[in-house]
């Protein structure tokens, strides 16, 4: 794992948390993208080594939508960034860690991505992510 | 804001959760540390350029242990690393963020701390911290 790649955090209305984040930051989103397998809506922030990514259910059934009704508005995942996503998988199981998706799928932001299990982590919903090349 | 300078994880028992962020990122935590003011104990991973804090409730008035006994373990605050925290925290006030303590605190691993309110920022707990030189 090389760096924090990115914090998701679930908000109700992306236009509006668009523009709190541009004024926490001091600049707008750098992208917005829809992540239809996902039910979400994305807007990325940079900040340095790091970005900042904001996600909208799309519909009821998304996982941000379930996450809403049940904690409220906040801190979604973490996103690691990581060189091998498959060798990555591979160590953590073997470390006894609950992949949620041993094959990697697509996300947002032309990723690879793999979910850990929060119970196996303190409660933290962790996210691999590895550039698509 | 430069970068994310750490997150901040809620746990209920630090060693074993040490253990565990120690198989996540295949290094042990650089650094223990208790502050007495916040009623917490710490640890530390690096992960690149940024960094994991560890944080478990030394008696039950911590706001740590409030936070786990209302939302149970998981991240409690993203902190970013500013160049100078007092100029940051009037820029913020200007632009509507409400700031939980104007005068930047000590806070762990030789910092001055200043936090902005959830309510403002969709439910995030965002901590300023500058390094103390």
């Amino acid at each position: 794992m090389k760096k924090i790649e990115h914090i998701g955090i679930a908000v109700k209305n992306l236009e509006e948390s668009n523009l709190l984040f541009q004024k926490l930051f001091g600049a707008p989103a750098y992208k917005q993208e829809e992540v239809t397998s996902e039910g979400v809506k994305t807007s990325f922030f940079m900040n340095g080594p790091n970005k900042i990514e904001l996600l909208e259910a799309t519909n009821p059934e998304s996982p941000i939508a379930k996450f809403i009704e049940k904690k409220g508005e906040g801190i979604h995942h973490i996103a690691f960034d990581v060189e091998d996503i498959l060798s990555e998988i591979e160590r953590l199981k073997s470390e006894g860690f609950i992949i949620l998706n041993d094959t990697p799928k697509k996300g947002a932001d032309n990723k690879l991505v793999a979910f850990l299990h929060p119970k196996g982590t303190n409660g933290v919903l962790i996210e691999l992510c590895q550039e698509i090349k």
